[in-house]
């Protein structure tokens, strides 16, 4: 148990840092100056930013598959970025293909204009694109995206229940073509669409598109070639919504609007690369996660956004963070000592207040929060906005103020401001985190494109179904 | 760190529990099986049945606030209940008013049916109704519920955007009457009515109903005291979805449907009073909770629904179990040693296996585990369902099984298997929690009714919103 649970300051002014839209404020940390100065200097003896560049110029980061991991690639603006021929004509495709569906050149086999997407696929072929459409999706879509994702017959009835065949697109997202979940719920979305009478394979060319990294995959799905937009093995799925895996969002929100969302995503990724470690906001979160677990065993991160838009940010770093850090081998094999990624967790920040602030305030567990909002509100309910902010501003205090900190339980806050929520900063936000996620697991030794802990529980599936 | 951890065996027969059409598997629980018939002897000694009694009879249990707390009343069938004639008053109220908008002979002002019901509350006055709402809605609903909970204007805009007033009910949901969140809403919502030309006495009489134990509502609301529906300081607000909180279930999904899930409820709290403790379900889950959090540090449960309409359980679970037993003091004001109640967080199982299942599996925590799901679908995909359950049953495994647990990470498992997804089930499940919650209260003398930390944060906030 801790004596001296030390603070940073609330009048620190270096504990705000800022870059693309984005204020770090980190005064409600526990540590004090000396501690926050040697945590960065370990940034910097361990070449944190370092290695960052090696994973973006393309070297083999992913040890354990042999691969590389260029999601920067998907964003890049620099013409000497891996791939970049590849990613500039995937991107022109899609572009041209979501145009198409939005101005309603691309029809149903019958003549309707498309209204509904429906996504078919599982963890990071739907994480990404559902944050992002939750985030970024107009009051009035004219294009509706539904997510399916889960194996569950109630989902699909819930989802295809609402729709007409004729004027719904699916797109089936899988890397491998190969997710038993996304397989069977593809096979029950085309039965919807016989069903319908669209059946013939000039029909389905009109309502059935995919997303995958398979290079035959259209043969087994009977649509035409230029129905398949490309994925690739360098790229890992929770990384992937900047590329073909994001076309649901480019059609429902436009290739403009994603392509803004891309360019935030690239100012992130310079921001990160040329910034000394005490102004660079991944490597400062990834330092803290660091500081957090380790040194005060905080098994837990709680991210709580005070934005609506925002909700969807947590499954999607729920999936990133855990997916990427939930290891405990290093690629060859050695035990990695200590503690790795936090458990992540969280909700609406003022839907949260109402629910489990009773126990992040009072109960017995330590959790490092990071607590979100936008200066400027999506619409124009002004004094909502008002009353809301005020409450994350209050939160952020009242969540670090316990009567007796000094017997084990309390938290530590890292608040997380952006002056408005557009695409460009939404990319920023999804980048930085990404970015502390690959340095996270520099730090620890591991590698954060595997997911080796997956393979056991599909084996035992396959045996379990068998014996059904 | 535990060099030595035990398992209670996959083929122990006394590791099946079952009751109300839910059977428990607790064999995958860290201990030995001395340890277990301590625990339950544990749960002999404490009388943990016993004061649940005393909280039926209406003792005063809710001390420092001098209350009652008989959430069991509002579903009991017994005519000696404490306010039974109240209840069944309510009740009766409630299903008269439900099959009016159900029928059509409540309609909007202007004559038109009511297709659509947006309930303003937050916390207690939304979770339960919401976490109801979502397991049981049919895949085409005459009646749709939208739940207005934080007091965010993009919320506001995404609901309100897509309804019509003249065919929509409001709810305004609060116990107090001064939930910040839900004034600011409901003026809202009363401005949106207004602009439509509802704004006479005579429309909003229409279209705004209260739920609230605040005699005089109708009147600062400005409508006839017949809309005004009656909640009870004996009723906490995270237990209260059985009473006038479930108005908007009831509206949705008919009397019908609600009182089926009242008489589960009942039925769960007949077998709560009358089973021996090594039988009785929720006395094992608080018992496993303890065990899990006091003997092995884990500071949070995790709760997998293998089932989409199970999927708002989880925070309906975590308001209830982290307001309830986020505390470290008993009423006295003395603290409380050890641990108290658990973090809960969660997710559909299927979609969590492809996110954060590799760090359950690989990662550096210490997690307990629900795993729930239905033998029977309530759907014909029925290959589906083969390929859901096997997945659920392959996990229970996969989650216990770490090449080195000695290393000190390791999870425990509890299975959960409802025959099927009735009313009566989703009832029984529900008073299944709230029984395990008021349990753990008992065994750690601290008070499940009160929620003292949320005070500070809401003196801040209006501290800040001051000086905005």
């Amino acid at each position: 148990m801790p004596h001296n649970i030390p603070f940073l300051s609330d009048d620190c002014s270096a504990c705000e840092i800022q870059a693309c839209g984005i204020t770090l404020n980190i005064s409600r940390q526990r540590m004090n100056n000396q501690q926050w100065l040697d945590l960065l200097q370990k940034g910097r003896d361990s070449d944190l930013i370092g290695a960052q560049q090696r994973m973006v110029d393309g070297e083999i980061v992913n040890l354990t598959e042999n691969r590389q991991a260029l999601h920067v690639s998907l964003r890049s603006q620099d013409p000497q970025a891996p791939y970049y021929a590849d990613v500039q004509q995937a991107l022109a495709r899609m572009s041209a293909f979501a145009e198409d569906v939005r101005s309603g050149k691309w029809r149903g086999a019958r003549g309707k204009r498309i209204t509904d997407v429906v996504n078919v696929g599982i963890g990071g072929s739907e994480m990404g694109p559902h944050a992002v459409y939750h985030a970024l999706q107009g009051v009035k879509q004219d294009i509706r995206l539904h997510f399916l994702s889960a194996v569950d017959g109630t989902l699909v009835d819930r989802i295809l229940g609402g729709l007409d065949p004729d004027s719904t697109l699916v797109i089936v997202s899988s890397k491998s073509f190969s997710t038993r979940e996304t397989m069977v719920n593809a096979a029950a979305v085309d039965q919807w669409l016989g069903e319908a009478g669209l059946d013939a394979a000039v029909d389905r060319a009109k309502h059935v598109v995919l997303v995958t990294a398979k290079p035959e995959a259209y043969r087994e799905m009977n649509v035409p070639i230029e129905n398949q937009f490309p994925l690739w093995n360098w790229v890992g799925g929770r990384f992937s919504v900047w590329g073909a895996v994001g076309l649901p969002d480019m059609i429902a929100l436009g290739p403009e609007v994603f392509k803004e969302m891309l360019a935030g995503a690239y100012e992130m990724d310079r921001h990160m690369l040329e910034t000394p470690i005490e102004q660079n906001l991944p490597a400062i979160l990834a330092l803290l996660s660091t500081w957090c677990s380790s040194h005060w065993g905080m098994q837990y991160h709680c991210l709580l956004p005070y934005d609506e838009r925002l909700r969807h940010l947590v499954p999607w770093l729920q999936q990133l963070e855990m997916e990427s850090l939930g290891k405990t081998y290093s690629p060859k094999g050695e035990r990695v000592e200590g503690m790795t990624g936090q458990g992540v967790w969280g909700g609406h920040g003022n839907e949260a207040q109402h629910s489990f602030y009773q126990w992040l305030r009072e109960g017995t567990g330590r959790t490092s929060i990071d607590l979100l909002w936008c200066d400027n509100p999506g619409h124009s309910y002004h004094h909502h906005h008002r009353v809301l902010v005020a409450n994350a501003k209050a939160q952020a205090k009242a969540l670090v103020t316990r009567e007796m900190p000094s017997d084990g339980f309390f938290n530590a806050v890292t608040t997380i401001r952006l002056d408005e929520l557009t695409p460009r900063r939404l990319g920023a936000v999804m980048a930085m985190y990404e970015h502390k996620t690959t340095m996270l697991a520099h730090l620890f030794g591991i590698n954060a494109f595997d997911q080796p802990g997956v393979e056991l529980g599909k084996r035992l599936s396959h045996q379990v179904e068998s014996h059904f």
